[in-house]
């Protein structure tokens, strides 16, 4: 086994809906990474992160996927994955917190995106 | 506050103007690096070099803001940010550096962009 | 001469054939990496693994250019840039490696992706 621990690893997510290749693909990575013990942060902005607002990821489902977006989501929160949203995109889209999906784990501004990159060992921009 | 001195992010921009979300949070990130004394690039490649062609940026707003994205630019100019196209988006679009807006700092060509990359901390591909 | 020996760069490339405009630039960043002796990787995944289906890159032209697609890849291939594709293309788009172009080094999965960015000095996601 690889020993990743104490690295750290960030996805922003930038794609919404109409790209139903790119739903999966960076949960999946993400999930690798936290199943791995290392640090997986994914931050949606742009418009996915309308991917997490209420009703939307459970009717989703990535090409060639039985299961969800929702349901991939919760995979990758269970093997350990923190899920931000950007705040910009609350202003974008005239949403709050709680038009959000509960697995959500916090809003977070832009310096935060900036930062944890800084500290990061890869910043993946999908 | 956080310093960040010394420290240098890229920020790649690769979508052109049918990407409506995705024309101000580039810019609004590297304007926060900026303000934190770090170094903040901008190159604007693929269809996003045409972003810059006089007489676009005036004309387009991000969603949801008042500013125009040639307002937008100015800010981040005046926070220190650099902007730089990549020499084939020139090629591609029949263009001459006369054809892009002034706030564009130079054109450069693929190998800045690979060397900034080595030398930065943090390379975004938006 | 810069020297990059020692050095690796990833190039995630997402986007797939309706994006004329990135087509080419990833490839020319990867062939001017390879000829600076710095090791290329170029790892195809979501809708942009369709680009290296048999039959397909011999008929892309990239904005601008003369050649086709699959002559860019063969002389990036020419000058040691690695082309890999993410595995989970196969799946998403029911296809088996004999469907791709012989130019496709080996198929990966997403944890060689994840420990290749972890390794390297630049990871792009275009």
């Amino acid at each position: 086994m690889i020993i990743l621990s104490a690295q750290k690893v960030i996805f922003v997510v930038t794609h919404g809906e109409e790209f139903k290749d790119r739903l999966e693909p960076p949960l999946h990575l993400a999930t690798l990474v936290a199943l791995l013990e290392a640090e997986a942060k994914m931050i949606y902005t742009m418009s996915a992160g309308l991917l997490l607002k209420k009703g939307v990821p459970d009717k989703l489902k990535a090409i060639g996927k039985e299961n969800t977006l929702l349901e991939t989501i919760q995979e990758a929160k269970e093997a350990g994955v923190k899920i931000y949203v950007c705040s910009p995109v609350l202003d974008m889209y005239n949403l709050t917190r709680e038009d959000l999906i509960d697995e959500v784990d916090d809003i977070v501004g832009g310096m935060y995106l900036v930062t944890e990159s800084l500290e990061a060992d890869v910043t993946y921009t999908f």
